[in-house]
């Protein structure tokens, strides 16, 4: 075995770059020893000049010319951390047609040109890892695509947003209102200033996307998936959740139906004894069904420089390998199946629906009334205390179409015996 | 990419062996679509002849002659699934030195001469691979090495034994007596009719032998690891477990404490919000701290011919993808650091003590000060309800070296008010 030096380009000098900078330091012995490797940060592309205090003596590393990174024919991989679609994707089509190897942690862009960056890679014989665009630092990827190999994925159901349950958890155990909990999420440094990204779903939604093509070989772009976040979600639906034998759960979805596929992000109830209701705060866990292997789940955290980290570590390493004995780019470009991605309206679930009603004779009866004629079966019915006047009634549904639940909603607001029909929310993992 | 037939010799068609030849079939035009892959089973050992049944119109690839299939040039992997030590660790010598890769799923050969056959194949250019060998489906021992390569893992924490898993969540759940659920668990077929490997907790000692040896680098053998079963706890244990805040589980635990590894398989308390708590039944889950990832684990059924199967066909992909690019055998051999091995003695940890005493006046005082003059702190002692002239009292420990509590119980056991010294538990995961 050959045993030459690799070298290697960091882009974005941000958290998870200094810590892949601190890993490969702590770890070069460990990776000589164990994998027969030295690993060596040539460039360090990075504008903000201050970050260069963490280098000690090595601040010549960091440099502000795209150029001069992909341009260096000893770099052998180019570690992308800069994020965002630009200009993450023109620097990454530049590196591949300059034969570089990639290690990425970019969800959003994965989930938007992933496709157009793996088949360039394949084209060109390169590797193009992103471990960490999913679940942080828990292995998911690589066990996907390699060791679950042999099985037909038909179900991947993720909590793979730390600030999301973050929140939800606080929300649950020390009764929190939604607010109150993000505020206490951002203080914590937990969620963003503005917490879009994460709290109505899109970040999720670029992760499950990536998923659902690796799992069922079919391009899912980020922008196929139906996204809900889990702002409107109240102390009183987690109450209820609870009472029923449920938690809420901001749930990634994506499931193989032979010729369709489903993918959404929305909040869930799933059952309290399901595997992934125990799953709290910052941590993710995604749970796979394989025909061959049953369920699998992986945990750990979601979030953080240093778990991100290991995870392009874990790329570094394994791409540095096959660099070692010329040997990339081994797995084809894996979407190769063209499925037709279902609108949501065609999703059939079960559902939670709390109403706020009049207490008045009949009302039971009518909003009953108005379910059934839209062919949505009811599997139980509760009415809660009532306050005053109104009392809130929730519903849980047998498996019906989003559609036909759209349809009587549409009617039950339009009843005289309803003041608001308050939240719906998906029932999942039964 | 050279893409030429990949042969394979499965040793050994039993349960998992019909599972790999039912995936490799069913998956056929998958593997060719997404690896490129033709892997093709060229013969098949297996003496019980009524197993060709399920070879339908292939009946002839079974054939009872070893020579046979480790003489035939064509074949590329040999997967061993027979089990035990031997034949088994001959057939794979014998294997190596005629140039064949290896898949085994063979935990008990691993854990006794892993090192052995890894140096071997190492030595030949080959690979060896052995997902199986530890949790069934749950990928493990692929993503520890190769997904976390960049963290040192200083501890390894498994419930690795579906049976007693079983076993142990009955007694919780139903109130049963260890007797019962056993019985249960072999009415179930979870349980052998000789449970003496899976209740006495052998097999989980292979298991975290195997895995402590990778995540350490440094051998750990089967007879390295204390091994104490689950055939004492009563329902009282778990009763007071479950007051207390606690789950037991079976435990496989291996820390790396930089000079001296620890490394052991028996019951122990751990509270009831830890993440392994809430693995219920025949499941497995292995839970990894690492020092950049933090804490991830992994999840899924431990047991099954179809689950395992999983395991042995992602092994044969990697090797059929390594073998295609002539480029098996990349990782060395890892057990280069010859770490020494504590002894239980040495084993510092907290300590669930039950003892059984007449309701005497002096009876605490007595026995906490035979903790006392062995160096043992107690953190609780609760007096539980006596029947008749015997209480049940539970002690508590902080942190302790277990010579110091042995001694410490056989002096109390001598005392005039002490019964009996009805249970020891370890509490771990704290």
């Amino acid at each position: 075995m050959s045993e030459k030096k690799i070298n290697i380009g960091i882009l974005g000098f941000g958290t998870v770059g200094t810590s892949v900078y601190r890993i490969l330091k702590d770890r070069k012995k460990d990776l000589k020893e164990r994998f027969g490797l030295e690993i060596v940060i040539k460039k360090i592309l990075e504008k903000d000049k201050s970050r260069a205090s963490f280098l000690g003596d090595e601040k010549d590393l960091m440099i502000d010319d795209f150029d001069k990174v992909v341009n260096d024919e000893d770099i052998d991989i180019i570690v992308e951390l800069i994020g965002g679609i630009n200009p993450a994707n023109s620097f990454i089509m530049k590196a591949l047609e300059n034969n570089k190897n990639i290690v990425t942690a970019n969800k959003e862009l994965m989930a938007t040109y992933g496709e157009e960056i793996l088949k360039k890679a394949s084209e060109r014989g390169l590797g193009v890892h992103f471990e960490a665009s999913v679940g942080g630092g828990v292995p998911i990827i690589k066990p996907l695509k390699e060791s679950l190999g042999g099985n037909k994925i038909s179900k991947v159901l993720g909590i793979v947003n730390g600030t999301t349950n973050y929140i939800l958890t606080k929300m649950a155990d020390e009764n929190e209102s939604f607010k109150e909990a993000l505020k206490d999420a951002q203080e914590r440094g937990y969620a963003e200033a503005n917490p879009e990204a994460d709290v109505e779903g899109k970040d999720a939604a670029a992760k499950i996307a990536i998923l659902a093509s690796l799992a069922f070989n079919s391009r899912v772009n980020l922008d196929d998936v139906f996204c809900e976040g889990i702002s409107k979600i109240t102390t009183k639906d987690i109450n209820y959740a609870q009472e029923l034998g449920f938690v809420i759960k901001l749930l990634a979805i994506a499931k193989d139906e032979n010729r369709e596929i489903e993918v959404r992000v929305h909040p869930a109830f799933i059952p309290e004894s399901h595997p992934l209701a125990s799953v709290k705060g910052i941590y993710n866990a995604i749970f796979i069904e394989g025909d061959a292997v049953g369920e699998v789940m992986f945990f750990g955290k979601g979030a953080g420089g240093m778990a991100a980290g290991s995870s392009v570590v874990g790329d570094i390493i394994d791409l540095a390998l096959k660099i070692q004995s010329n040997k990339t780019g081994v797995i084809k470009s894996t979407y190769f199946k063209g499925k037709r991605i279902k609108n949501i309206e065609e999703i059939i679930t079960k559902y939670y629906i709390l109403i706020e009603a009049y207490d008045k004779p009949g009302v039971l009866a009518k909003i009953s009334k108005a379910f059934g004629d839209n062919k949505v079966s009811l599997s139980s019915v509760i009415q809660w205390e009532s306050i005053g006047k109104e009392a809130d009634i929730v519903f849980m549904t047998h498996l019906t179409r989003d559609k036909d639940v759209q349809k009587s909603l549409l009617k039950i607001k339009s009843l005289d015996v309803v003041r608001k029909v308050r939240n719906v929310i998906r029932v999942e993992a039964l």
